[in-house]
């Protein structure tokens, strides 16, 4: 794939599947714009559109790994190529969940609307949504690319997004503490970022499988890491 | 691998990684039965070792891949082999999430010993896991054993695990509007019932994949759900 005067069959093939996935990409980059956009608009008929347009994100999964099983089947593909197609039919996979989060996102807009206001939380999860989608979208081209740099680079842009989910963290348990009427709003408002920080995981798990990939080893496990409250809960007390 | 009278070199190379799979789910079902005991008897040292063990059933579904791959490469699978590979490394990727989960849950429960107390809650978070460590442990024998009415009944019992995580995500929200010291502890326990529903959508998915692989189909979509938190929400303002 990376020269393309010369294309055998099986890089014809993993094109025609990379074409399946930078459609996912989309899609999926779209579905997190829309719904972070409905949340911030209270917009309950674009979250329903971001729930109903997953079954075309799930679909395209479904066709990635049909075409990914056709490829092995016919092509036999050597170790290296081989690789590449179950790192194709992981890729999917993690679009797919993303797609998952933004139709949960959809799900909840759609409650929150009828829940008081928390001032400043949409604005601020639209923004963190708005850096994963960038992520998100780095990744895939580092993907067809094959540009480790850039992979790299969406690897270490994680840590911003589990520092805004830090701050939305310690925002929601004021708020909830302020007063207790905003308890359920403020628990899904935390559900939405933690699902906005998972997108972020998944990005970060495009990047590590481009790098891998393309040099045959797994990144070093200690990448930054900024999503601490599991631990500084306690300190909150 | 149903008529072990005859076993052809695939076969054969199917078996060890069922082999894999089994030990990944064996290893699985005990971090869920440790992970959920420490948070009841405020264990700290076994969630610790949770957190530890983690990185072993990392390490078998990286096994699995790797010899699924091994075996598309070398045997050049038909169809319908192909497919339970490709199954097989689905099901790798559901348990090792299962166990993410519960690594999740360990590190939740450090945070927990510092925090009051919620009557009630860590007994029925224990009891919730039981019931999806018994729905993983069919859900895998009917893969073992191509039970397609096994696998069913997996899928219908998921409705139970969602009804007590609904239960469980209402005492969360009386407790804390009675008391703003209980909202961490409530918000710690709401992730960890949430991770413990996650888990039983896994089961379900291992069961669905043993449906389709044993027939061919994808199961109705329309299986009985009972998390409709994202929605009762609102009315219980």
């Amino acid at each position: 794939m990376n020269d393309p005067h010369i294309l055998s069959a099986f890089d014809r093939d993993l094109e025609g599947i990379q074409a399946l996935i930078m459609k996912m990409g989309g899609l999926v980059e779209v579905a997190i714009s829309d719904a972070t956009k409905a949340l911030e608009t209270r917009d309950v008929e674009l979250a329903e559109q971001v729930r109903k347009n997953d079954a075309a994100i799930d679909a395209l999964e479904e066709q990635v790994n049909i075409e990914a099983a056709r490829v092995i089947a016919i092509r036999a593909p050597a170790a290296s190529d081989l690789r590449t197609i179950l790192t194709v039919m992981k890729l999917a996979g993690n679009l797919e969940r993303v797609g998952d989060y933004a139709k949960n996102l959809g799900k909840r807009t759609s409650a929150l609307v009828q829940m008081p206001v928390i001032e400043g939380a949409p604005g601020a999860l639209r923004r963190m949504g708005r850096q994963v989608e960038n992520m998100l979208h780095d990744a895939l081209d580092a993907f067809v690319q094959g540009d480790v740099e850039l992979a790299i680079d969406v690897r270490d842009r994680d840590e911003e997004v589990d520092q805004m989910y830090n701050a939305l963290f310690r925002e929601f348990l004021t708020f909830m503490m302020e007063d207790p009427r905003n308890i359920s709003a403020c628990m899904h408002l935390h559900f939405i970022a933690k699902n906005i920080e998972r997108m972020g995981d998944h990005a970060t798990s495009i990047a590590e499988q481009v790098i891998y990939n393309v040099t045959g080893e797994i990144p070093d496990e200690e990448r930054p890491k900024g999503d601490n409250t599991s631990y500084t809960f306690e300190t909150m007390e």
